[in-house]
């Protein structure tokens, strides 16, 4: 195994919770020899992250964990809440080869603070690791979480040319597949493909229970559920931080639902099932797509 | 094994496709001794039945199908768009002893139909066995399909006791676990927990697909969206044979989404929270009762 970036002595991780950890311990599988260092003001996350083997040292604060003599990368993997106050932070540590990256799920929001916080924001690079887990916390951190998943970089103009070159070895060496856009897109589609559909189960749960019993609830209702189960101030931190591409896809969604009441009250039965079909057409495609790409 | 119903000389089945054919298989199975006949329009259906062991004969009439010395169960496993027909073609023969049941996804409308073209409906137990596989055919059936799986029966105050017994028996006989409700109380349950779910999943595929590209969409895209690949003519079937509780299901969804999108887009945080974590509850909720029926 060759160290994917020798020229970075450290990688500093701000949150080794299930998401930076798992940015550790992959790393370390992937033969990165630098040194990994955690940043948690909870002293108990970073004794775990290092008894997992996700950083070999823990600090409370940043400054300490990232005055190293060379390059860096600092991660964020942070709630999407807590960004201001860590950019706030890291702010006066700024300097030529100390780059950020973040693991955060919405990205317009990020990019704002970043520019309000950070002296140089040049040097922070975008980022967001479609992975995750039910799970929480270093102790359900998996080497192999990155691997396949999309990881979205969302570079600008002023973007550092170094500080993107570094960030993104770091993700491919993680096994992720970089897709490059604008934070505005990144937001739009992952208002579709994630947050709406976590709202739908939200509202789904919600009218099937005031209709009736659930008792003939089956594998239908399980799978399009799902995401209500998931957790709830982690996902209000989502929308809130998402709140004008989440509610365009909602207007999006309830005129082609009130299109579709029309079409099932007055039984326009042709109208339906072109309907399904091209809505079944749509889903195999993807599913095709995800197939062909994955193999 | 005991044969589970041994007053029972015949079970005929009209259909013998995935539902039909796991109901033979399934019966054989659980040891019943008697004859099981099937009838199909389609010879190669038949004989596909017979090969799998779902039956021991095929007719490509009911007539000659029924006609047997004592009792009969005959199960109609055709699509709802088919019922009409096979009750119309069942009537003449009707006879003490012959009692009829169906796997139909809806029930009024089945109902309604057996009413209407049956010269005794006091015979016919509708049934709705909530089991199902995104493939078709004989070729697929399988002896444990109904297994610990619902099957809702909705008898009314004329149905005869003597084939609500018979057909109850045959049910359990498969495994399934009976719930007893009237026609319209089935319809509005599944109408919250299938049908509207199976819309619903149509529509995010559509409205993701109209926002941009699929490429970001993962694991929760994919569970929320299944439904929608599922066979357009045999779900068409099913919601224009359940037009108004459907419709009633989707005006209270649509009456939530609205709600929902006053609260995201003016950021009301704390309804937002209190609302993810009610959903939360209830999808936990139902699985925990599920998780303990199974167990």
């Amino acid at each position: 195994m060759t160290d994917p970036f020798p020229d970075i002595p450290q990688v500093t991780i701000v949150g080794p919770g299930l998401l930076g950890a798992s940015v550790g311990l992959g790393l370390r599988a992937c033969g990165y020899a630098g040194h990994l260092v955690g940043v948690s003001r909870t002293q108990a996350t970073l004794d775990e992250a290092q008894r997992v083997g996700a950083i070999d040292a823990g600090f409370t604060e940043i400054g300490p964990a990232v005055q190293v003599d060379g390059k860096v990368v600092v991660l964020l993997a942070v709630p999407l809440g807590r960004f201001a106050e860590v950019f706030k932070k890291a702010a006066p540590h700024q300097r030529r080869g100390m780059y950020l990256t973040d693991v955060g799920s919405t990205k317009l929001s990020v990019c704002a603070e970043a520019k309000r916080y950070l002296s140089q924001p040049q040097f922070f690079v975008p980022a967001h690791p479609m992975a995750g887990s039910e799970q929480q916390g270093p102790t359900h951190a998996k080497a192999g979480l990155f691997r396949g998943k999309p990881c979205v970089l969302c570079p600008d103009d002023a973007t550092d040319e170094n500080a993107l070159r570094a960030v993104t070895t770091m993700w491919e060496a993680l096994g992720a597949v970089i897709h490059t856009m604008t934070a505005d897109a990144h937001d739009h589609q992952v208002a579709a493909v994630s947050h709406l559909p976590h709202l739908l189960a939200v509202l789904l749960a919600q009218t099937a229970d005031e209709i009736g019993p659930l008792d003939l609830a089956s594998t239908g209702f399980r799978d399009t559920t799902r995401l209500a189960a998931s957790n709830p101030p982690m996902r209000a931190d989502i929308i809130t931080n998402n709140r004008k591409p989440i509610a365009e896809a909602m207007d999006r969604f309830a005129s082609r639902l009130n299109d579709l009441r029309g079409v099932v009250r007055k039984g326009k039965d042709e109208e339906l099932l072109a309907l399904l079909e091209g809505a079944q057409e749509i889903r195999r495609g993807w599913e095709q797509r995800r197939a062909d790409g994955a193999g």
